[in-house]
């Protein structure tokens, strides 16, 4: 079993440089990106056109991001070098509405900053000094976020039969986390328990990330995959052939409601009408318990072109209106399981997610 | 309102010419192919390649295909005549599987040869004679599914309210059709009833009638129409945009089950949960009262790389094994009503089958 190459990766010290896979060229090139000093919009650009994607990559990246961000200014004073880094906090937080995973590695970045506030002295500032604490705190994310992918994977292969048919949407694996993915780890982690796992991978319009990104790492990982359009899924599940759908998730609600990637729902009201699992694998960090449910998540809504030129092709006729939400809510009643590094929060409830959350 | 321009015609006498739209060209150019003399195999490419696609278009353009065919052997005796008719036929009945009314229209022309072969002579033979009546047949055809279409618009409108969100998927519109089409003509009669429809277009992978052909059927007619993927069905129900949900058919059996365009079961799935009324709007051609239910319907499956590379760039892996069936079947329960030229079958079962279809 092959390994994917990472999807996110740092070189060197706080000079260094930040790492990605450009996944808007996969599968047909394997390129990738490099950012250094100077290079903050460009990693705002690629979290944005989903060069780098996933709520737990997107985390990553971000906090990797504030530690470009902050090259700038590795000769200031204590309070430019502050300044410098609330501002690149701030920039970075508009990158994408959505995943929480996001706000919530910034919030730790920032705590790394207050942490400098309070025990830099003025006096005998040293930026660099500072900066390596801020890349201690992205490289801690990033290794926590491996543990994570591995805990889950490890909790969730048990919801698996020895032999099933396993639908999933999007991409939730290696290269949308810092480890071996959520929804994929569940896989990854079955067949290394010796389970047969036929994977269907729904192509995930309009970004194709089933296609392009699943599909790719189950054929690397040599795992039976087969490709189809989202609209087939409910004829896979009429047939018979799936026994359990996993997704990974953008944002959870207080109440288990969740938004993950636009189609999630329509296949979560599909295995309801079949009477399959459906599962949600996602580490804890993609709760926002400030929210009571799923009303109060905010949807991004992307570009009209990513529909009707999807393909390097224009496929719609000039002047039609467009609706591209780049997610859903799932509600928590339609959602048997959600996965987590903590266990398994099954029913899924406002109770038994601060159980496993915690606070 | 402009109409949409004829996605059929035929020109002239039994010598005369098949003119087709190029649907796999819409909606960026808007190109009518021409067959004559010697092109019966273009026009089953046409009919295989979904130049001409929609069951009663197909049934149309086959129909007129054997009048292309026949022109080969307009000075043959009335053997050689006969022979060769049955020959275009059988060969035309394998251009493809599932739509009915492909083997409808081909029967009716069958019967043609057979009152030809009972009351032209053999010794006065003319083989122009014979060609005229089997045109005379194929114009009817094509000439009573305008009407038809016009009669399930009219029975179809009825069913809607004064302003509503209609969700439709593939296209069974003016393209699909010798007429005004089926689902869509419904909505046609609506708006003409001066009803307010706004149209939820589902783009339909991995051929995208609806993103190529529905939406700009909508946008010629200047009625409101918002283009989704098929994924985002589930979202625009849960935000209460819908308010009915009508499809066409491609075969339906005995008991109502109905093949369509693959995505039509779960888009039916979706509206069950939602509590939208689903409903399909077919001629009476499409039912096929041979068979009791869904599952004695061939699929037809195609090739991977419509899904792989759908348009001119490959978007999954290589080596990825694809699943690719051009259609499924839903279930009479979950269609609140079959909207034909006859009236509408509700609730959908083998008597109001047999009552309203007949023998």
């Amino acid at each position: 079993m092959t390994k994917t190459p990472e999807a996110i990766r740092w070189s060197g010290g706080v000079r260094g440089n930040l790492h990605m896979l450009d996944q808007t060229l996969l599968p047909l090139e394997l390129t990738e990106l490099a950012f250094g000093t100077g290079d903050l919009a460009r990693i705002y650009e690629a979290i944005q056109k989903l060069r780098v994607r996933g709520a737990p990559a997107i985390g990553i990246s971000a906090a990797y991001g504030v530690c470009v961000g902050v090259q700038d200014v590795l000769d200031a004073e204590k309070e430019a070098f502050l300044a410098k880094t609330a501002e690149i906090i701030a920039f970075l937080r508009t990158s994408r509405p959505t995943a929480v995973n996001l706000f919530w590695a910034l919030d730790r970045m920032t705590r790394i900053v207050q942490k400098i506030d309070r025990e830099f002295s003025k006096e005998c500032f040293e930026a660099e000094l500072a900066a390596e604490e801020l890349l201690k705190e992205a490289k801690a994310i990033h290794e926590e976020d491996q543990r994570l992918c591995a805990a889950i994977g490890k909790h969730g292969e048990k919801l698996l039969g020895q032999n099933v048919g396993v639908l999933t949407h999007c991409n939730a694996g290696a290269l949308a986390t810092g480890g071996d993915g959520t929804a994929l780890a569940v896989i990854y982690a079955a067949v290394a328990e010796g389970k047969k796992v036929h994977v269907y991978a729904d192509e995930t319009r309009p970004l194709l990330q089933g296609a392009r990104l699943t599909a790719w790492e189950m054929v690397q990982r040599g795992i039976p995959v087969t490709l189809i359009c989202d609209n087939m899924a409910g004829k896979v599940m009429q047939e018979g052939r799936v026994q359990a759908v996993i997704v990974g998730a953008d944002r959870i609600a207080e109440n288990g409601d969740t938004a993950n990637k636009i189609g999630t729902y329509g296949v979560a009201c599909l295995a309801a009408m079949h009477e399959i699992p459906f599962y949600v694998a996602a580490p804890t960090s993609t709760f926002d318990l400030s929210i009571r449910d799923g009303s109060e998540i905010p949807i991004e809504e992307r570009d009209p072109r990513e529909i009707t030129h999807g393909f390097g092709r224009q496929t719609a006729p000039e002047g039609v209106n467009v609706y591209n939400p780049a997610f859903d809510v799932t509600p928590a009643k339609l959602i048997r399981g959600i996965i987590t590094e903590n266990g398994v929060i099954s029913p899924v409830n406002r109770e038994n997610v601060r159980k496993v959350v915690g606070e």
